[in-house]
């Protein structure tokens, strides 16, 4: 605890950036101090000065810094779970578990740039018969430069300092300042110390990665010159004020934002006559984990009005009632909980049908209920938290159009019954997010080539993905380079000998492979 | 001239768009009247109810209706011409060129979408055995919604009403609404009306591309609900103020934009030294080209002091002195053009080396020249037109300081001596542009798989090009499906039999490519 959340005398009150134990609500000590001006300026000056050496350095030498780090992470874990555990109350197996999705993360990026199809690289000869000649042209991606990254307060290492957006931009060959996140500042300095570590060892810059802290700082991070993307996970309203500094700057620069959904979930009839219980206890299974702090969260589920559709509420509503109290990531967190719930239950359309408990710090899980056309904009938005509202519906019929009242999400679901034709609500479904999931629930966000986190606005404001291989997009820019010397190209943009590709190659319109070994 | 400029006697005399003859300045005709917002609304919702049976169209039939449209636009390349170089002067062999481009690139879309990688289609099996089991993710890009396209006034056909853009997003699946440009409209007309009869010779709707004219509509286009992302080429000013559009919007969308650029060539030394006179040449060729008006146009020329730069601006001068004078191609632009000029030869630090005739309507070709210390902002801005600035510097060691003083670029040009080594130019040119060329001119933007038109702020607004294959990319959006039934699974993502598959696909991390034919 002490090399993660020192005592640091010199910070003044009002700097002060301070460790809080979720649980107990009291102060674990000063972590650091708010980042002045001065100091946030020198930070995206140091991360300014190593663009270029990073994006010169090899594909395979990055790769192995990447894996570098993530080794230096898995040797911490311990330390890691303990202070994120005080810092967040998600308890040790969850955390155990993130951190090696952080580090699997960062290995994944390793084999995606070894792979290097994400460089797009695209060789046209030059075409002297052609009505307009045509140059030699050469194509590839190169890093934006610097990237800022804003982590969420429910991920302390997946979408934190050294989560997703960091690695998909280190891997593209882009230095990050990150902004720590007020609810697990020693957390952040942990992973920083652990990254510097392991970046160390891999014999590059350890300020490729660099923290600041506070609200003002991370304001002045975005409207930095140096800095040419932004990567944000987090809420709606600071989304959406960030993502307007990038846009005004003198130079605007991308804001890639996952500014979160209401994931909406739709049971058919034909599904809730199948196998009511089972979908009842999946659903409030995914409402429920991690205490309803995550983005892909189901918190709207469309269930069919009638005995069937009863049948699946009473399993989730079993599933709330006698839950014990959950401690949310924060103080803030909590009170938006309660008072959004409190407003939710109030709506004169909405009725309460199950809870679990509440005491002190904890909040209740509570599951809500209204008549679907009763849908609105105010019943219709993310609560985050243990909380669901069911939206009972009469007819498959009526499922299009209730979908199409909400706004996007990052995922949408749905519930079928085997063999059940679905073609129709696919496409509605499809219309509203960025992943369509079938008989399971959209929790769980698999770091893989062909996941989709995004989804069209506001589940993000760009049109990519934040988790998956294609993420490192965000962080690239094409380059072509015309009747360039052989010299001057980058390795991968040169001819190659038979059998030399090293990398998927568009040449003259056609892809081509490397061979493969053995 | 009748079928596309005919007199509208039911438009008054505020709503009338009235068609200009470039070279007299004399109305041609009304051609249209200014959209109200009420057609405005229809129009788009006219477009709104074609995006599901476009997106659902397979791509053969796209294609096949994007070669209709060309062939379309091919069968009436004499009369678009008279109609374009009526309202533009740009000349007979430069507009038939225009028009054969935008026909080439059109059928390039076709087949860009016939080949396929462009959905980036990725499936990953599911796979039980891992510590945290995962299901089966299939990933595709899906068309995004509306497009909304502002082509710009220098290519009437390439950059306009079924230009790049709308060809880009045709293809993507996306339906189209253009704004028509003030000094093309009857050009825009005559376009719109030869699409429509190649949509309807392929037997799809003739509402996938419709147009809007005045400045208002156009505003009110880019906010309209239905419109999904914007494409636009044109000013730093108007881009700006409609990105802004698109950035406030309750629902944002991305806006594409192509703001122009000053796209700056270096000649080292021992260019200097090889081949003053074929440079200095070939440089002015470039900028005086097309009458100065193409985005490409190299505008700013970093010449070494001393006799051999001598010979390389003496050479440009002799090749301004002596040109008739230029129509540009509408009254504003020659107006911007002789203030902008005028403002930049009464800089302090700026002579004029050369000049060509100017006289009623036309324009000069000015060449300019000053000390490459003394740049500063308003002498690295892109001035429209048959200009170019000369910088003299003092060593190629200066040019690295020199050149990050510019904001980025579309173009950057090299011209190096043979053998020179340039690896480090070659850097500080990358970074500021899309497209470094070397030994050659900036102009001349070919249509095809390794081209990029774009760059960093403010070449463009975001990380895409606006030419070439991956333009497309610009009008799509990832979707995942998990664990879905092969029958909701479009075509492209159901696991293909040996040898079925049609498109590239990543399958479990591998790119597999389909079996050639023969």
């Amino acid at each position: 605890m002490t090399s993660t959340a020192p005592s640091v005398p010199s910070v003044t009150a009002e700097t002060a950036v301070t460790s809080i134990d979720a649980r107990s609500g009291e102060p674990r000590g000063v972590v650091a101090s708010v980042t002045s001006p001065e100091e946030l300026d020198a930070i995206c000056h140091r991360a300014g000065a190593l663009v270029d050496p990073w994006r010169r350095t090899s594909r395979a030498d990055r790769a192995a810094a990447l894996r570098s780090v993530a080794d230096a992470l898995d040797a911490a874990v311990d330390e890691l779970v303990a202070v994120a555990d005080a810092e967040t109350a998600l308890g040790e197996v969850r955390l155990r578990g993130e951190v090696a999705r952080t580090t699997g993360q960062l290995r994944f990026f390793a084999t995606v740039i070894t792979e290097g199809s994400y460089l797009e690289a695209t060789i046209d000869h030059a075409d002297p018969t052609l009505a307009v000649p045509r140059p030699d042209l050469r194509l590839w991606l190169e890093p934006v430069g610097v990237a800022a990254v804003f982590g969420a307060s429910n991920f302390p290492f997946a979408f934190s300092v050294l989560g997703g957006d960091t690695a998909s931009a280190l891997a593209a060959g882009c230095p990050v300042v990150a902004k720590a996140h007020p609810s697990h500042p020693a957390t952040c300095e942990a992973v920083l110390a652990h990254t510097r570590r392991g970046l160390a060892a891999a014999g590059v810059s350890t300020d490729l990665v660099q923290l600041v802290h506070g609200l003002e700082a991370g304001a002045a991070l975005v409207a930095h010159p140096v800095i040419r993307a932004v990567g944000f996970t987090g809420s709606q309203g600071a989304g959406r004020a960030l993502a307007r500094i990038a846009a005004e700057r003198a130079v605007p620069v991308p804001f890639h934002g996952e500014l979160g959904s209401v994931n909406p979930v739709v049971v058919t009839a034909a599904a809730a006559a199948e196998r009511p219980e089972q979908i009842g206890r999946d659903l409030a299974a995914a409402v429920l984990l991690g205490s309803g702090q995550f983005c892909t969260k189901p918190g709207l589920c469309f269930v069919p009005e009638g005995p069937e559709g009863d049948a699946v509420v009473t399993a989730m509503g079993a599933a709330f009632d006698g839950t014990a109290g959950f401690t949310l990531l924060d103080a803030g967190i909590a009170g938006r909980y309660r008072s959004g719930v409190a407003a939710l239950a109030s709506h004169e359309a909405v009725a309460q049908e199950a809870a679990g408990a509440q005491q002190g710090r904890t909040v209740a899980a509570t599951l809500l209920s209204l008549d679907a056309e009763a849908l609105d904009h105010a019943t219709t938005q993310e609560c985050f938290g243990p909380t669901a509202l069911v939206a009972r519906y009469g007819t498959d019929a009526d499922l299009p159009a209730l979908l199409s009242r909400l706004e996007p999400s990052l995922t949408t679901t749905l519930q079928h019954a085997t063999g059940e034709p679905v073609a129709d609500l696919t496409d509605a479904l499809s219309r509203q997010s960025g992943r369509v999931v079938f008989n399971g629930v959209p929790t769980g966000v698999a770091v893989t080539w062909a996941m989709t986190h995004g989804g069209p606005w506001p589940a993000t404001t760009s049109p990519y993905t934040s988790v998956g291989a294609s993420a490192i997009r965000r962080f690239l820019r094409p380059v072509t380079f015309q009747n360039a010397p052989a010299d001057v190209l980058p390795q991968e943009l040169r001819d190659a000998g038979e059998g030399t590709l090293t990398i998927p190659t568009r040449i003259d319109g056609t892809l081509v492979l490397p061979a493969t070994a053995g």
